[in-house]
């Protein structure tokens, strides 16, 4: 691996000169680039923080002061200079480096982060254990400009600037969250930026300064005057309405006003935001021209920048915006809603056909659970696409404002399951587990494409709030020699009718499970499987047959298997007085880390020979071997 | 029940006059004094939006217009006007009115609320599903400058700015919240109040403009523009810099200038802050000079203001704050955190014993569970106090930031289970359901006043993310003749060994049981309870050993049957392939209405009869009649 020409470890840093961290910022960019295209991971956010990462390591001492990374994956500059450069040779993969802050991974990782808009508040509570023991770091929450724009984010603004806790929270603007900003706040900042008159008046107050008796004197007195004076007099109306001291906008490529900016602000005991401008994908041509495809990205040819390998089918996120595309078309009362992902969530073609009946809220999955609740109460027909992960910030909103109306709001929940390389913070495990409880809402997941397709139609015209949970990755007809049993509401279909042991399996695994299935038919083994369709309701009629005609049931999710799909059916089986053997395969109660899906399955054992190998045991303990 | 001079519906209140508007203000004072004193139900925050509700309703054409109150509980002006005024006699009673907005109470509740800061969402949905309709009503948030605090709401403000939608929210500044409002947006907005400038620019602009020649003319000309003059000269930069138009301040007891700045900006056609200064407590000096006693109160003496019967029995929360205050002395690494409810949650001995260690965070559960797991982050030991059904809007936050980590952040849970007279928004039945299948969290709840005391103790020294859950209400030591046994990490224990019949019961519900077992003692069957202490992880030991010795064992718990403690127990016994008879006693999976906690009991079958009955019906599909 690469050596950087001046650079081994922090300690350097501090002896480098300006002209040198230049230099350093710039190998580092060959180096990201040259190894995530190589791994793939998050590109264009860390370019973006290349010089802020390595002014705020030349000015602050990490391991003392606290920097936290909010959203965590424009780490990889910090890791790099923190001594985890090896690390970028398995970064993300099955036991290798994370793609996040991790604290086990080193001490300069002082918060894990993932989900966005966090840090203010982790940072907030340091500052303030850190005063209860009469302590004296800094604490340096680093959040972009799209995290500003989630709830949390701004509650611990509005408490940090009434408590007046020494906390310097660095705004990292680069025009955009994941996707295009969204929001009052985006315009504002903007406004910011733009208006020449900020860069103006500060240039003015010098020129004038400098004209007057003694006042160059004064301006020269001492540098850190002169730098105080020339921010200070920037306001910024809605960070100091909050109780912030704001200083900015400050070029957050510009190495040298970097660090005088954060040697000023090192002084100061107070609440500061200090807002800086920097540029996603920095550095790197085809990463400025699209930042939002290099945001998360697989391996791609560094020279031209496009995708090694990139399928040509759909993903399961794509036949959702299709396929609402074309009920839409038909169906006026429908809307689309995404957090900030039109493109992830695949409503990017909703918003281009229908553009009055799609919101994005921004990075506010709270308001954007409310608002569909709101549309509604008022005769719409919303579609909120989300990631399973990202819905958990809406947990209260879908029960309290969706759910105890019975309004029809359709969450097409994206990733259920495990999602890869992300890790703990990221997979879609536990969604079955926080919605199967809440009354009135009904959860259905698809096995395949076609089935897919038909629960989306099914929930264009479904009266009450309705869940389609479904996988990340593609969506293709895996049982097309099968004929479709439509869709109906709380019944679930056999895939296959055997005899002695039946599986019961959901959304995805109910492929896997027919794998296993047949591999048990080649030996002489029938074994009934069944695709649930519905984890709430559950199919009742179905399950009472089924528990009649078998010893066995083993339920079958890519869910935790607390409080998910496995815990309803045994809640009915016990209900129905089934006291023949019982199995619930799905993820255990521990968080999963990262690493390729095919790793994370065999790791948790719902993989196919992980499955196959648990009925194989299960069969020989009921019918010997 | 007494009638209004002039008011029998809302037409009448279009042909009033500002005298009789204010006459009909006053005998709503006293019809609510009246009522409220001798149902119990929210006082101060009803006295303090009389004029605010009727000004809106003689403006506008509510059922055409839409009003959204916000956390719900100020809506009882707005029912008396809506033809609800006989619904007071059985307020918050089982089976009669409610003491929030309910959609199937009336057309005038457009939209369901009950915890905080959901409204502008609504609202915003709703003016958004307008719009596609081509529709032209008027959608109208009402909310407090305390729910303000809470990101959602900043969420939802953030996206409308942007959007420019016509939407008129009210903040209703009664300069707190529940509390004492928290942040730095309060400290804003009371100089926005405070600061005797801004009204002194308003008069002196007018003074001014009256000097002018032609400009005495140009203020008289229209009334509107005068008016529209005069509140746009006050600007507010926070709402401004979201994109909201800023009006106010406004006197929110001075019923001429309400209904002048409504009608006013009835014509806006963007998104626009109303900001309205009021009292709580308004007109009635018991509530005025305490308004968080009058918050939510039981029957009181309406000369007096003294309640009429108060237990001198300490409630859970008052053995929290005083225990927790204890072992504070002892261990400095303790720290409290709550959100808005010092007394609620009996922090409030906390705060005045240990200000330093104490925080309120606002309305804001999310940062507080975050800033929670910043303190434990950097060596505190915090306890965050909340409701349960409130902490539902931080459950992100305790997966992501806290359990992830393995953070030691203890949950104090206060209101579990069913808390009567507010009903569906607030009754605390999920947290079992919403916690259990998080990895790496412990789950306990005591049976007693003892117990609890020694789990609080047992939280403080515990090194992972922990849960004590509780009940609303009184807290005795309900087995004084029993020994104590000291909390071990994972272990239950036995109330009673018996035979054929084990009930495993859960916190409060152990009590309750163990009447039930008496009950059946005296009837010479001697049945086995448990209490099993914790709901995670459980104790597979004496359940193995339960299970080996029992013909059927019940699980009783005042949470949702699906995915709580039930739950959790079928699961470990089918895991140990118990094959006897499994019942799970809980909440029903819908959603609870109000009432007494004695009817709701009942009505849910979690009531000693219920539960006794459940069980002899057990016995007899058992063993026989």
């Amino acid at each position: 691996m690469k050596n950087f020409s001046k650079f081994n470890n922090l300690g350097d840093l501090k002896r480098m000169n300006i002209v040198e961290l230049n230099q350093l910022a710039t190998e580092i960019r060959e180096f990201l680039i040259e190894n995530i295209s190589r791994t793939g991971g998050h590109l264009a956010s860390n370019l973006g923080v290349v010089e802020l990462t390595i002014a705020l390591h030349k000015v602050y001492a990490s391991g003392y002061d606290k920097i936290i990374w909010d959203v965590g994956h424009q780490s990889y500059v910090h890791k790099i200079l923190t001594g985890r450069k090896e690390g970028f040779q398995n970064l993300r993969q099955f036991k290798g480096m994370s793609g996040f802050p991790k604290r086990n991974e080193s001490i300069h990782d002082v918060f894990e982060t993932g989900h966005s808009s966090t840090s203010i508040s982790a940072g907030l509570g340091m500052a303030m254990a850190r005063d209860i023991k009469g302590e004296k770091y800094k604490v340096i929450p680093v959040i972009g400009d799209g995290a500003m724009t989630a709830g949390m984010a701004f509650e611990a603004l509005n408490h940090a600037g009434d408590k007046g806790t020494d906390l310097t929270v660095i705004l990292n603007d680069n025009e955009m969250s994941i996707s295009e900003n969204v929001g009052g706040l985006a315009k504002h900042l903007y406004k910011l930026r733009m208006e020449s008159g900020y860069y103006k008046a500060k240039e003015d107050f010098e020129s004038f300064m400098e004209t007057l008796p003694g006042g160059e004197t004064i301006l020269k007195s001492t540098r850190r005057f002169k730098d105080s004076m020339k921010y200070m007099l920037l306001r910024d109306v809605f960070f100091e309405s909050l109780g912030f001291k704001y200083i900015g906008p400050v070029d957050g490529h510009d190495m040298k006003e970097l660090i005088r900016v954060f040697e000023m602000v090192k002084n100061f005991r107070a609440p500061t935001l200090i807002h800086l401008i920097t540029k996603k994908g920095k550095g790197y041509k085809p990463a400025e021209l699209d930042p939002e495809g290099f945001h998360g990205i697989g391996k791609f040819d560094k020279n031209t920048g496009k995708p090694i390998s990139k399928s040509s089918e759909k993903t399961y996120s794509d036949v959702l915006g299709e396929t609402l595309v074309k009920i839409a078309e038909e169906k006026e009362d429908i809307v689309a809603i995404t957090a900030a992902m039109p493109s992830g969530t695949g409503l990017d073609k909703f918003k281009d056909r229908f553009p009055n009946r799609y919101f994005d809220v921004g990075i506010a999955e709270q308001h954007g659970v409310t608002l569909a609740a709101g549309l509604a109460s008022n005769g719409m027909k919303p579609f909120f696409a989300v990631y399973s992960t990202f819905l958990q910030r809406a947990y209260d909103q879908v029960l309290h404002d969706v759910s105890i109306q019975n309004l029809p709001v359709t969450f097409a929940i994206d990733r259920g399951g495990l999602v890869g390389n992300d890790g703990e913070t990221h997979h879609g495990v536990f969604d079955l587990s926080y919605l199967s409880h809440i009354p009135n809402i009904s959860i259905m997941a698809p096995k395949d494409k076609m089935e897919f397709e038909e629960m989306i139609r099914f929930g264009s015209t479904f009266d009450s709030p309705l869940v389609i949970r479904y996988s990340k990755g593609l969506c293709i007809n895996c049982f097309d020699g099968m004929e479709f049993n439509s869709i109906d509401y709380g019944k679930g279909e056999y895939i296959n009718r055997g005899e002695k042991i039946a599986i019961i399996a959901i959304g995805r695994m109910v492929e896997i499970a027919n794998r296993i299935i047949k591999s048990f038919k080649s030996e002489g083994k029938n074994f009934t499987l069944v695709n649930a369709r519905f984890v709430k309701p559950i199919d009742n009629e179905l399950l009472k047959e089924v528990s009649k005609t078998h010893d066995a049931i083993i339920t079958i999710e890519d869910n935790a298997v607390l409080g998910g799909f496995g815990s309803m059916i045994n809640k009915n089986l016990i209900d129905m007085e089934y006291h023949g053997y019982i199995k619930n395969i799905g993820i255990p109660d521990r968080f999963i880390e990262h690493g390729n899906n095919e790793d994370l399955y065999r790791l948790t054992g719902i993989d196919i020979d992980g499955i196959y190998e648990t009925i194989l045991n299960i069969e020989n303990e009921i019918y010997g071997d």
